[in-house]
């Protein structure tokens, strides 16, 4: 639990910065205005993204999520936490530096299990940034949250799989340049309950696969990327595009959603932090009452609050993190349930500050609060709901207290 | 605080009831289908809203918010709120019956304030439900929580007022039935505080007068009303369109607000409701780790903390729309500050946990209760933030404590 | 559910208020000093006690609890509910007009379900408030918020009932007037659920009854009436001490809550209403940062939000009360229910407050407010802990909006 | 930031641990047995206490709070931390190894500031145990959370000074070991604002020392120590008495206050894994409607929040011990600021729900939760209320962020 950031790490942190400061943050309004003057916001990806992206390349600001030191830049979660933080600042920063969910969770996928033919075919080009991805797993018809609920159904049939069913919240697949995805779907019924589940990799071109339309967050399409629900009638695929082997789905779902729950949360501190930032400027620069805002009481409470709620959540997110490296992401799944609970919670009441702080404008595009609560408070549902996390914590608090009282460890 | 419905009001709500279940609610979709439909989202109003008016003219379900028995129904508030309260079911609903914002308010200056004249030409044909019109209150470069930041200009210059400002929020604005503009400026900024101000009826398409863009709440057009940022560049109207006279924007304002805020307050009751039955429902259809979510006792919580929630605030609704009745709007300003911080917040809980039982679906199109959260979020800054009403709310506590312990009236 | 204040009513109150200022409130000091200065809290009754209920006698200010017109008042429960306020703005006010629990609760058990000799034996002098009486429900080894749970046995032998059990938080069994108590035991185990318990008559001398010690809340001893821990130990009692009859236990306990649960609402309203007083004295009085307490914005939000929330606690409160008498405690559970977890907790918040505001006098005995805490804190568990009540409030919602769905009377 | 133990704290922790298993726990109900049995409650300390002392000055567990390495064991204040937390779990604990408020605080004025002399006559007997301090600071007149309020005067009279004063909440005061005090008073009403105040040494027995009355807490008198409202009539002490100089005061109360507010903050966390531990094992024991209480989600979800609070509280206070190690305490003030409020807000919400778990038990003396809330409570207020501490987290971040933003660190 060494927190203090390593020389390493101050020095992506600094060059990082930096490149925010010159590339991202001043093209955030260029890349809004390119993609609302497409007509279709969803056919074309605003020119600026790529330019950006061989800027990020170029200055070696790539693929830093990747602990896998073949492929990426070998950090550890620790040290990839306040770097993840800095682009969590910018809504189009995290694909600047091909580190957009949910691409990192699906080359780590790719990373982990795939074959060589599978990462020479899907996992290169993500790597690149050449090709974007997409992630198949919740359903309209079921309550998602228990992963065994999944209907979807994956048939061999010969040297293929024949693929059926209706999902939904598939993150990025509105993006022009997604071509593949990850299907999660049940291969045998009969099966124990984590052994029912198998996942696939569909080219999102193959017959039968349709987006259906794309959902809106709070009014926000999220355009280009965007959510779709999609149907799958009969699609084929050859069989070598199982990940490891059936029933293995559940298994790489458990290992996928360690890292991609604590880059979420890594993000969300950047997020607040910024928030707090519009906070802070704004009642500098408003009057009520002959008062600048900012000599209110009020108004510092929330300040105060807010610095006080990121400080814990950033330093939680931070244990997690060493957790993770040091002893797994499976023995870290307390503290991972923990922050994912405590990081869009703690981010949406200093971002409702910011909003109330910033009156009308608030809820408006002027500022970039409103687009951050609507985008992290599906943070709370994505993933599993806070309630499956709170329930998982207390689970695990449980049993750990029934153990310390057999062992005399605790008096009362 | 007789809260019991009359038998008038209860033959007013079976009818309301009955209309809503026939007509309004079934037309939802037809409503949003004809909108979506449309290229410009702001050109045109779906057809099935005309249809609709008419049927709610012909069952007599017409300006019932209206108190004035001459123009309107001559409901009190207390009759009103029930009624106002279902009609805040449906984010169409109010427009349905001429009962909605920012026309009510306007009417209701006409009304009050107008001339024979303007009545004629403005009120007329909004009772009927003609035109529709908007209201210019806030501007973006000031806080407008504090009515006497405000900086537009209105000057007299012959039998002319020459107008000149910017303003935003002007709420229906970009209805193309939108004809009239209610605007606030400053006509003597030498005079006291609060007798700089004047309001001055402007007809939309007086030259000069510019929408420069629609404003969306969170990321919802609010099509084909819309909130509207507007420029007025030396906008010239007759002498004639000021409302009763310079220097009496300030009481026009504190006379408009009483009866918009508890209008919305009812409205946001009727939203309430219908979150927490969208809630009650799903919870029944869908399983978690075995187990219905109706049988989750957190759920459960939800549910009771929102019935307890609701209930409280549409009692102190009701009160407060009783004093209005009885002792008038200036002596109830503490009761409706009060309901202008609780309506809003309550619901947004009731909605927010609303929200999280729907799982994602909650925060897309396929529920109305992510759009009410963005629209009922609005409502802690419009008419004044909840922090500028808890101020209120304390200063006049304190002032009667004050005044009681004078009187020995208290013990302590 | 009209809440206005009858004629009757009002010149009840201003009867009471009065006496509150003259009698009351000058005596709490003295109270405490009395009893502070015996050597055993629990030996003697503060002289001043008898003294004050005399004068309630004489002024016709007593019983006014009780619905029945033979015995007491004839109020109705909400015309009973603004005077029970102003008694709950002191902790000495109830017993000075015999309206304080157990007694009020143990007097309505036996006026409806007494024989005439045990209403001539205990009745009779609980309402002339020449004895007091406790009721022995809880016990210390089981959760006592599931009724079932109940350990305590009572067999019948001949002519007689032999009582075995250990029962705590017996209110009042400190006090040395103390004669009577009503114990809950089961008769019969084999029965049905709710029909294994009776309730008993038990004078506190009878052989086997010993109170083993008097519990604190927090530090209080609560002196002189106290909270109890009693063991019975084949304690005999004549058969003709049953209440009603064998398993009959449960449903007068049903009976005996309603009424008791809405009168400690109505008192905790008060108490409220007292600490927002005392909260808004004393921040006039002082000064920090060169600024008067009252001046500062947190404060201010303090008082309104205490101000909005006794408002519709009081309200929620009335309507109950209102249902109570109107369709019966069995129609009413719901808001029953909603009330017994509104009050206590708002009363909560408000006192939290209020101790903040004084400082670390707001923890010690030179304010009401610690004592205030202490007591209302027993609230959420007293009578059912809030879980429990939130549950039934769910479940009673979840059973109304499934019939009205069926009734297709809701549109989602 | 490193908040891995060290093998030394490991050490220290190991030890610490096994004597409080074996030696205060076992040893908290016979401190309580013995104070009861003394007919004055603050004539005498429990025997039990000098034994348990002895025992921890045997094994070396002695001043582990002092950093002074000639006086203490000294260990920084990250390393005394997770010591300090298990000390926290049992109210008697802290005394037992020497490390009781307020005597760490005296003591490490008087190893900070005070001469040969001073240090010799009442820092030694204090470091061995054989004495007890109190400090006089809060005054009842005033709102003593801006100290420049105080009205308390020493007055310079030839090689005397002079002091008179009414003080309270002078903590430890009731206990006959305690033979000094700390007094602050103004020694020049004219100097600059924080130069008026001055510290002189006053020992309890100077003729003019009058303690009035003992204090309760909620209604625990804190017995053997408790807190004193003290008189100082004219008492006279010599002129060498003074600490450090004229003027000094404020400048001493402030080095005073950063430690004893972290110890503070340590030794709560430590009570709430207490009360979360009482909790975790009273629901496994305790079934309501056929369901462990272990199994409500409700319950469950007070365990989760309890759990992330507490890890994140505790993260924040090491945070804090780190710099304050680092970078001294007045540049640390921010984070000593924020985990004063954090702390004890976060463990009464973590005892309020131990408290809600065991029902009318959580309110009595049957489990340390009741004591540990009005203990707490008192923290939200003792060594300035929440609210001082939030307004100067505040200001410090909008310092900052004012600087950042000249700096163009920040993009908004």
């Amino acid at each position: 639990m060494n927190f203090t950031y390593s020389e390493k790490v101050e020095a992506w942190r600094e060059k990082l910065i930096q490149f925010m400061e010159e590339v991202v943050y001043p093209n955030e309004k260029v890349f809004k205005e390119q993609l609302d003057a497409q007509p279709d916001r969803f056919a074309d990806i605003p020119p600026i993204m790529e330019e950006m992206k061989e800027k990020a390349k170029k200055a070696g600001l790539w693929n830093l999520f990747l602990p896998d030191s073949e492929y990426g830049s070998g950090l550890t979660n620790l040290e990839y936490a306040p770097l993840c933080e800095i682009m969590g600042r910018s809504p189009i920063a995290p694909e600047v530096f091909n580190c957009a969910a949910p691409d990192t969770g699906n080359m780590e996928v790719l990373v982990r299990y795939g074959t060589k033919e599978q990462q020479d075919k899907w996992l290169k080009p993500l790597l690149e940034g050449k090709i974007r991805s997409t992630f198949c797993m919740t359903e309209p018809q079921v309550a998602s949250s228990d992963a065994t609920n999944i209907e979807a159904d994956i048939k061999k049939d010969g040297d293929q799989y024949v693929i059926n069913g209706r999902k939904w919240w598939s993150s990025g697949a509105g993006d022009p340049r997604c071509e593949i995805l990850i299907f999660m779907g049940k291969t045998d019924v009969n099966a124990q309950r984590h052994r029912q589940q198998s996942m696939i990799l569909v080219p999102l071109n193959t017959p039968g696969v349709q987006v259906e339309r794309m959902l809106p967050v709070f009014g926000y399409d999220e355009a280009p990327h965007g959510h779709a629900e999609i149907t799958f009638d009969n699609v084929r695929v050859p069989a070598k595009n199982i990940l490891v082997g059936e029933g293995e789905g559940f298994a790489i779902a458990q290992g996928r959603l360690g890292p991609g729950r604590i880059h979420h949360c890594m993000r969300i501190i950047g997020a607040a932090e910024r928030a707090l930032e519009v906070l802070c400027k704004r009642v500098e620069e408003r009057k009520t009452f002959g008062k600048q805002l900012s000599e209110q009481g009020v108004i510092r409470e929330w300040i105060a609050n807010s610095r006080i709620e990121i400080e814990q959540a950033r330093l939680l997110v931070l244990k997690a993190a060493d957790m993770m490296d040091k002893v797994g992401n499976k023995e870290a799944r307390k503290e991972i349930a923990m922050i994912k609970v405590v990081a869009p919670n703690m981010a949406l009441k200093v971002i409702d500050r910011a909003i109330q702080s910033l009156g009308a404008a608030g809820v408006s595009e002027d500022f970039p609060v409103a687009n951050q609560y609507a985008g992290i408070r599906t943070l709370r549902l994505a993933d599993g709901p806070d309630e499956v996390h709170r329930q998982a914590v207390a689970k695990l608090e449980l049993g750990e207290q029934a153990s310390l009282r057999e062992n005399n460890c605790l008096y009362n």
